[in-house]
């Protein structure tokens, strides 16, 4: 790489404006047919940052001509009644996506919780059936996680080539590091998996054709970890302080963006990279949950 | 290594028979309680290599005191008549685990024959339901698939070290290449998975602690590329012609021993290392199914 080499930016947010306009098309397409697409929003207690993602979808629906029924539960719901919030919105046919904002309160049963949603409506992908699905050669779910969907979307987007690559996923989280590891898996690249407790890891970082970060820690990955011309997706929101920002803090990757986008072929800004994609990757299996309701 | 270094040999014909005398123990205590112990065995077509492994499943059974059902089908059964015999072993009480050998003949759908089976008999551990529950941290499948429990156990058996171990796995099947991989995911091995596309193979394999090989290559594995002292784990079971056998052929692993067990920490053998333990952990699965079912 030349002293002023530049990776190409990956504008997730660009990608994702391309695929809400098509969700856009698609929806209106249905309003015509009489089906209005509905996502039922479930959040429970009182976590600012849930409270946050959840707003931003709704943002999101409303500006695809989605419509969001909105469940905001308080933080000492049981068990029961929240299941059966799940049933009724199970059973509604102006619901066709169901989406349970995690985490959930510890005293509930988050995975029997998931496993409620009616796989035609689990338009998060969290069902242990679709992740299944996922891990298993010849079947595919009914939906894919939106995160690691939006990163596929986002390589395929800027041409990375996945067949025989080495992949390198940081992070193994049930929502992002091994659903992307599977699918990459599927993408016939060569994959390999790390976490908190891998060694060596700027060693394995270095041979990766294809990085996905993962792991929720600000910069963890330096510069020099990186192969030149890779592929870099950074997933990692992380907030540091920042005096020089308005409010004293901003948001960083698990990726020193600086350094890496020196010797990456290709890297997602934070933010503006992988955020975008996963939600405009839940308005897409929304839409295509409500056309397949029709079938 | 010096030259005369010699790996250990990890005995899997006397690991499972550890667990076969405990199974056979647990199958007692249940027949004094009035619990008979009941695999059923399904059976469709005349492939020779899957009679051979029903026969030998059952024969196995006898000698733990698991009483086996036989279901041979005529390979033009139709997808409705094995769903019907599926719904009543389901139903059944003296039937605690269904093996459906696999493959089937391919006008059958064997993912939903397979996603019928009660996940309380699913002793065969490949319904995506418990795939996926091995794919996600914090849950756990009912029942592990038998190969790669028995994999995992031989490692357990011989003190591999799992945690931040460099695990690489060899094949991505669904019965024991990914399941494997997911394993040792869940051990805390920085898990590398290979397949027919990866590439310089030699080099990611030298940098394994500990190696599963699952591809169906005889000798595909060179003796150059194991890394001194690792574990490997040879699932390959080829038949090769040799003109000095008595048959004209013998079984091979898809590492190369001889070489392989000059520089290797300990190694199976082929025949005589993971094989008995597949039918073992089968064993143990069932009983530990018929246990379940008096709870």
């Amino acid at each position: 790489m030349s002293a002023d080499h530049q990776a190409t930016l990956i504008d997730g947010k660009a990608v994702a404006a391309q695929i809400r306009a098509q969700v856009a098309a698609r929806a209106a397409a249905l309003a015509e047919r009489g089906v209005r697409v509905g996502l039922a929003a479930v959040l429970v207690g009182d976590n600012p940052a849930s409270h946050t993602y959840v707003r931003m979808k709704r943002k999101a629906c409303a500006e695809v001509g989605i419509e969001s029924f909105y469940h905001a539960l308080p933080k000492d719901i049981s068990q029961a009644e929240l299941e059966a919030l799940i049933d009724s919105l199970n059973a509604r046919s102006d619901v066709h996506g169901i989406l349970v904002q995690l985490p959930l309160p510890a005293h509930l049963d988050e995975q029997r919780i998931l496993s409620l949603i009616s796989l035609a409506k689990d338009v998060d992908g969290f069902h242990p059936l679709n992740i299944g699905r996922l891990a298993m050669k010849g079947r595919e779910p009914d939906f894919l996680p939106a995160t690691p969907a939006g990163v596929i979307r986002l390589l395929e987007a800027y041409g990375a080539p996945f067949t025989g690559a080495d992949a390198v996923v940081l992070g193994r989280s049930n929502i992002v590091g091994m659903p992307c590891a599977l699918l990459l898996t599927k993408r016939d690249c060569t994959v390999t998996i790390c976490h908190s407790r891998s060694r060596d890891l700027p060693q394995i970082v270095r041979r990766a054709d294809i990085l996905v970060a993962a792991v929720g820690r600000p910069h963890m990955v330096q510069g020099d970890w990186i192969k030149p011309g890779a592929f870099v997706i950074d997933v990692g929101t992380n907030r540091i302080s920042d005096q020089s920002a308005k409010d004293g803090s901003r948001l960083v990757g698990d990726v020193d963006f600086e350094a890496a986008q020196r010797v990456a072929g290709a890297i997602t800004p934070v933010p503006g990279g992988v955020g975008p994609m996963t939600i405009a990757m839940l308005l897409e299996n929304t839409v295509t949950a409500a056309e397949r309701s029709l079938q």
